[in-house]
């Protein structure tokens, strides 16, 4: 049995998690996961709330599940520390701040903007722990600019997430292109995890369409 | 100088922060900051986003700062591991799902739900990473039952971030009132740091009342 069973669908956030797998090196079995009601029933106990990704490891005995795209990455830098994913002392800082932020008022900011939800009431944006959306994204612009990972000059764990919405945001038009956000995708990009992630998913999807046609 | 700079008002996300200075025994100084255009050169500085909580670790010749309440709480459990409010191997994994499920999934369905904003539209929902705020509520609920803490039978520094979560629901009708919330903030109220850190917070808005009235 594999160290991890990864219950995903390449159509969603669980492209994050297999990019986190890959840098880890983590030895994993995927089981896709469909949109509807008939679904394994042990996805369905590990996460009633059915989302994916769901991570579950097994690990001394036991199952430990984690959900959250930013937890799974953050769990798997953990568990293999010798993959150097890890922040240093003086790099904890930046490293889960950056983390928070993108998972929080970027994600939040993004969303809301999306469905077209936004509120010029300045009482009602005191509410919103992201302010507004142009608001969130300068903050995101200026965290990024002049530095090439979020913990300066090294890639760790924070980038695959921060980066995977950076990246995300550029391909799909979910944040404005700025020349700090593609510099900064472009160098994620490069990477061989990365690639050997993308490629997996990209050929499940390119399978359905062609079965879909 | 001590420690820790910390930036925050009284009637703000900055009562988690406190919460976990005092849980970690920190060497802090606060700094009230208003809302409005007039406030310190140093907390601008230290965020352009002019949020609160910032907190600035002086630290080995370097100021760090971290904002996002979630990731002051984690940060302080790292910097103070013998106050043993970071998880052991085996409750990473909850520790970790919880404190991104609260600052993600919960938080961003309680400002939706506060804001009115809302979807029944089963494509749109899909585009939510919560959801629904009533999913999002009976996940939350089910994660917290059967359990004492988020790891368990132990307090960790994430039930300072997941549990202001519930208190602050539980105290404003922003979460709804079911047993499983209200006999966990109940146990969080007990303890000592919370007192100290409420105590503080509240005097300060006492104070401020009645220069008010």
């Amino acid at each position: 049995m594999a160290d991890y069973t990864f219950y995903t669908n390449p159509m969603s956030r669980g492209q994050i998690a297999r990019w986190a797998l890959h840098e880890a090196g983590a030895d994993y079995e995927q089981v896709i996961i469909e949109y509807g009601p008939d679904q394994p029933a042990g996805f369905v106990k590990a996460n009633p709330m059915r989302k994916f990704p769901t991570l579950v490891h097994h690990h001394g005995g036991h199952d430990h599940v984690v959900t959250e795209a930013a937890a799974i990455c953050h769990y798997l830098a953990e568990m293999h520390p010798d993959a150097g994913l890890l922040p240093d002392a003086h790099e904890k800082a930046d490293y889960f701040r950056y983390l928070f932020f993108a998972a929080g008022p970027v994600e939040q900011a993004v969303v809301a903007n999306s469905m077209g939800w936004s509120s010029d009431d300045p009482q009602k944006q005191g509410m919103l722990g992201y302010g507004s959306f142009e608001r969130t994204v300068d903050a995101f612009e200026s965290m990024l600019a002049g530095r090439d990972y979020v913990c300066g000059d090294r890639f760790t764990m924070a980038d695959v997430y921060v980066g995977s919405h950076v990246d995300w945001g550029m391909q799909f038009g979910s944040l404005p292109q700025r020349d700090v956000f593609e510099a900064y995708a472009d160098r994620l990009r490069t990477r061989d995890a990365y690639k050997a992630a993308k490629d997996i998913d990209n050929t499940l999807i390119a399978e359905r369409e062609a079965a879909n046609a």
